[in-house]
């Protein structure tokens, strides 16, 4: 990208702010789950139990469909996570969930869907996502940051046969993403490059995406991209799940339709 | 169930309280979270627009992979859902969004996992759910009730193929669910029953369901079900989902992998 467009895009970022109406600024858990950030730098001090408890808590009762609460979440500190996969947690990070989509609880007292593997998968990660965001926002809430792990620390889907075995899941339990925990080091991370509410809502008909606007928020990512990771490039990250992918894609469906797929 | 039985469950749903260690019962935003429910009764007052806006923001500024915010919302009131649906907003609520994971937007810029239908489902299901749940706590922020629809309304995945024709979406566009929501009518209702938190969180191993706990949970369900819905039962429930699986696996499968499948 050269240097105008670069700091074209900066700017551009720099005005992404999140946008409170006037009337409602002084909401304070509002305020709070705008100001979220995904946190990649963590100091060195210990999440208190009764903290860890309430963020497990604010999964246990997110809603799911007919109250199923199709999810289990693995629950590691720093020397638990070093054990289990011979590395430590990432970014120093204090404590890590694994958010898994769990039908095989389930299926044990209502025995349905057995043979609907694509129902059971949505289910699973339509409604573990939901618990996992509860506890994004009831940390923030108690000033711990977080971050959810895709391609570092292996800690996602895109790594589901890795967590299988490492965690020893059954048929219909599906590996989601790892959320690590800690008190943030320094100022909060800007706010990454946010699509226009225009660009992602619609009335009745879908709306086809807006090409400039698409065109200037890949921009921003890239811009915004390299100035928080000065030493990679969204280039170099997007190559890398390319070069995943097709890995990634028979891990699931394996694990979403057995041996036989 | 016998009645002694149903006493029984009943008296252990009445305790399940949420959870919130003592030094930390003070905490505002965690209580906001914890109590939360899903209702189904709403009075007739016009959500305002800033309000609306405030949570679709929630939405917007949701964590998601590698920020691709792959999410579309359909806003809809009273009137629109009536004109598109040809059927009213189910209890009364004053406002719908229909949550959608969207990868179509992104693969526009961003041309990979084109050959990988369950990457990409995955990553749309998994993010549009966590700005499903962001929304759904901004919302009882800003003392605004909400519902996730499965079934009632035809608002969910479990009628892909309806949402899709209804809303003109594309391929790659995933209809999850709509949330409606409202100002409540009356008390919340209590609690459904939640799983005890040994049951749905382990260290570093998988853990078995234990048996009598989810005898005991299904038991709760079932008379649960019986004091909110006394004209229905969770089994009725239950009946509807089997009749529709076969159907609702067949069109989500379409909708993932194309009509060769």
């Amino acid at each position: 990208m050269n240097p105008i467009s670069f700091v074209k895009s900066l700017i551009k970022i720099s005005k992404g702010k999140p946008q409170i109406p006037k009337s409602l600024e002084n909401n304070e858990l509002l305020k709070i789950i705008y100001k979220r950030r995904s946190v990649r730098k963590f100091e060195d001090i210990e999440i208190p139990k009764d903290v860890l408890d309430a963020i497990i808590e604010a999964g246990r009762l997110a809603p799911s469909t007919v109250n199923l609460q199709p999810w289990s979440f693995a629950v590691l500190d720093k020397k638990e996570w070093r054990e289990l996969f011979n590395k430590p947690l990432p970014f120093n990070a204090n404590k890590a969930v694994i958010i898994l989509g769990d039908v095989h609880r389930v299926l044990k007292v209502i025995p349905v869907a057995q043979n609907c593997p694509i129902v059971k998968y949505t289910l699973a990660v339509m409604n573990a996502s939901l618990a996992a965001q509860n506890m994004n926002i009831a940390a923030e809430a108690l000033g711990v940051a977080s971050v959810m792990l895709s391609d570092t620390g292996t800690g996602g889907f895109f790594h589901a046969e890795y967590l299988k075995n490492k965690l020893n899941l059954p048929t219909d339990v599906f590996p989601l993403m790892t959320i690590v925990f800690g008190y943030p080091k320094g100022e909060y991370p800007p706010m990454p490059p946010k699509l226009p509410v225009e660009e992602i809502t619609f009335k009745n008909q879908y709306k086809e995406p807006n090409d400039s606007i698409l065109q200037d928020w890949i921009k921003q990512m890239h811009a915004g991209f390299k100035v928080t990771n000065p030493f990679s490039s969204f280039q170099a990250k997007l190559n890398y799940y390319t070069s995943n992918l097709e890995r990634a894609e028979k891990e699931l469906k394996r694990m979403i339709f057995g041996d036989k797929n």
